[in-house]
């Protein structure tokens, strides 16, 4: 008996890994494609990323696959992990079951136009022209919805792609709780004497400050012998197996906040993806948990220690050492001050970590409109507008800066921004935990050692893989699930101390 | 009916294209690996190939295809690229099936094994620790060649993977020719004042080389839209398709002849891979026609242009403006000189265009013997460095500079080395055609004009693909077969000139 089923479960993982294989392929193609694909390459190398997906989807939804799922499921025999791993491939396939076939590909060509029609939207300037195309994708994932299914709104079967379990009515309260108390904040802020970030716009040579951004990286612990940086136009992180990890980070000789935090950010995504558990390879529990803790990883390092004095107070000193010219004037305090800099604008990508959640929670409350129907692809210019103008006091010139700004919906990516929050929020509520568990973290920040940290978050979060959902996971660490207060309360201490609220 | 063949060929097509888009998927893979991926890659990275291979492998192996191509093969209603397309296909499909699955994966795990162990071998600098593996080895290239099936002799089995047609009965009059002719030029050469390559050892920096030889290549009509140049340890040309070529080199900041001929070799290379049809991609006529025309086309632009005084009557002054410091009391004589300079060495992959046939000729003695079975594995060393001291006068102090420096035989690839010195001779027989065709071309390139030459290229060579076999284009290009004495008669003359003879 066990025998039968060690040799199922032998046959599942080659099937996933095999699956994996043709993932981690096209992951290589698409990081190629960003770096260093001359541009003629690219119409051949769609279809070959379009044959990779074919492949592993071919692999995960076979009549076979489900046929051994169901007999190990059964199976009492199997080990914690390979319990996990099973229950977790079940739900992946029973998922996917739901969506025909004819349907995934109907979204996949209207994907690929929809995008096609987002850059040419973005190069008039114009959203009238976009908008006939968003109305065509918002029809798709409402069906997309109704397939999956859902018990109270169909926006909580889109959420559950990127975070499972995530709903509107777990998420309302949270952006409500956004839109009273961040406000007032803002407006403190707003009323005080504000803080310069003068020094981070001099000139920086490129070549410096690369070297300052892999001490970095070495420093937080990035494993350079499984990993690489690289340049490309947009800051992201792939990865090809636990084992080799690329990070992507662009450079403005005029804007070193540019390389600095896209840096120490994608260096947090890259230490969850070095920290899943190798020997899992293409299983569920060498994934993430969800995007949000993914998220939650990189803000950790990049807001929680990245924009913080103790980190400074290690680094700074190396900095000016680094770039006397420019920063020999400028005290600690000032550097890390301007690195908190608040400041309304238009752009999510650019905005500080406060008013970064009024962006989000614009976006999730269209889309959930959106999705329900209640607002009308033609009229979301206007909502947005409106919306800046009354959470950030500034309203968009052109689409560009404004409704056309992200790339998300032209993919058909709904319910995807939300896990940028939660993912601040996560980091806030992991960050507090690991204080209170590694007594003098602060000090060894304060000293250059990441180390206890690290050790701590690929314990508590990165070995795990896929074994927990977010709010398992939140609930296993910290006592208790997503606190939006506790958040709101480190931003309002964080804060007032800066700008002498 | 026609709709009916036009159905199967786009079934034809559509199975020949998706084992493309995984043999080119692992070619991006492969050349990450060599190019970026970090060291702790390396074992996930191999079973990532493994699948794309399996997967390509098993598209062409099918009943299904074997099926669709016979009923193709009847229909007269086909195109003539249709039908050309189909003939080579079914010639692979029918070559594929002699071999045994069984046997392939003895082969692969054997490749495997073999390649470790010449890499602990050239280590321990010890020819015996790797005798062994190689006699392994021997033994299945003898049943590969037994599978195959072959009229005389069971190295032309193996040979035909890499060239088709090409036999023993072919080459030994060559490789005679060679034995015989060029020991009396090289005596000559021996005998009379040796040329100077100085020049090229003195310090160039390694950013300067660099422009210098993307300048050569962009003259030379390389399409960096659809292609790009990278550092490797050691150079290659590989392509994810016609439009996407990547060349990579080296620099030696101390030998700039390293980089000078690699990249240009390279080039050749890569104008050959951007050549071929990209609408017949995936399919015979988008691939190469052999090996030994691949080599053709890199040793017509390192050799008869690389290292001709026209070509360089356009760019040394233009290198001298770059370094004045380390050419400008060289002249062009003297600096075409070195790149020619003769002078019997060890290592094949840095011998100048004449003594490099001896290397070849003693490989393809070897390789000959030892699998009709007249040398044993363990007597190799020996045979080698006899060979080396008969016609080169130098014999290796060691086994790394002898017998162990080249990873082929570890690769289990015997009948590749021939395809080297017919590369030379074809490209010495298309080169002096060119000339006849193209009236003034030696005034062009001495110009830096090279457009007449490659469109010329293209159409005689690129764009056929595989239509041909090497000996059919050479006679459709020059009325004749491979002309050994041609090349002899090329050497002579040049030679002759440079060393005043």
């Amino acid at each position: 008996m066990q025998n039968k089923y060690n040799q199922l479960y032998t046959e599942y993982t080659t099937i996933l890994r095999n699956a994996a294989d043709n993932n981690y392929a096209a992951a290589v193609l698409g990081w190629d494609q960003e770096v260093n694909m001359p541009p003629k390459g690219a119409a051949i190398r769609g279809r070959q990323l379009a044959t990779l997906a074919s492949q592993a989807h071919n692999l995960l939804t076979s009549q076979h696959l489900e046929t051994i799922l169901k007999q190990l499921a059964d199976c009492e025999e199997l080990a914690a992990n390979e319990k996990n791993n099973v229950r977790l491939s079940l739900l992946d396939f029973e998922k996917n079951k739901k969506i025909p076939a004819a349907f995934v590909e109907e979204l996949t060509v209207l994907t690929n136009e929809c995008f096609n029609c987002w850059l040419d939207a973005r190069k008039k300037n114009d959203y009238t022209v976009f908008a006939p195309y968003l109305a065509k994708m918002i029809r798709l994932k409402k069906q997309q919805a109704e397939y999956y299914g859902y018990e109270k709104h169909p926006y909580d079967a889109l959420m559950n792609d990127y975070e499972k379990g995530a709903t509107v009515a777990g998420l309302d309260p949270v952006f409500k709780r956004i839109g009273e108390k961040m406000p007032i904040l803002l407006n403190k802020i707003k009323n005080a004497p504000q803080v310069s970030n003068q020094c981070y716009h001099l000139y920086y040579p490129k070549q410096q400050q690369w070297d300052f951004s892999i001490e970095v990286l070495t420093k937080m612990g990035f494993d350079f012998e499984a990993g690489r940086q690289d340049y490309s136009e947009h800051p992201f992180t792939t990865s090809f197996s636990p084992c080799d990890v690329r990070l992507t980070t662009r450079v403005d000789e005029y804007n070193f906040a540019s390389l600095l935090w896209s840096c120490i950010h994608e260096g947090g995504h890259g230490l969850y993806e070095q920290g899943l558990p190798e020997k899992e390879y293409g299983l569920p529990l060498c994934e993430a948990t969800s995007l949000g803790i993914h998220e939650s990883q990189s803000r950790l390092w990049e807001n929680n220690l990245g924009r913080s004095l103790h980190f400074w107070s290690y680094f700074y000193p190396i900095l000016q050492r680094k770039f006397p010219q420019q920063l020999e004037s400028i005290s600690l305090n000032e550097f890390y001050k301007g690195a908190n800099r608040v400041e309304p604008s238009l752009i999510r990508t650019e905005a500080d970590e406060l008013t970064y959640h009024f962006h989000i929670m614009i976006r999730y409350e269209i889309e959930k409109l959106l999705i329900e129907g209640s607002l009308q692809p033609k009229d979301v210019r206007a909502f947005w507008n409106d919306y800046y103008k009354k959470y950030l006091g500034i309203s968009p010139m052109d689409d560009k800066t404004g409704v056309l700004q992200d790339v998300h919906w032209s993919h058909g990516s709904f319910g995807y921004f939300p896990t940028y929050t939660l993912g601040s929020m996560y980091a806030a509520q992991f960050f507090e935990q690991a204080k209170t568990e590694i007594p003098n973290l602060n000090i060894e920040i304060a000293n250059g050692q990441f180390s206890s940290l690290l050790s701590w978050l690929r314990k508590k979060i990165h070995h795990s893989g896929r074994t927990y959902t977010s709010n398992e996971l939140a609930i296993a660490i910290t006592g208790k699930g997503l606190d939006a207060d506790l958040f709101m309360n480190y931003l309002d201490e964080k804060y007032t101390k800066i700008y002498n609220l």
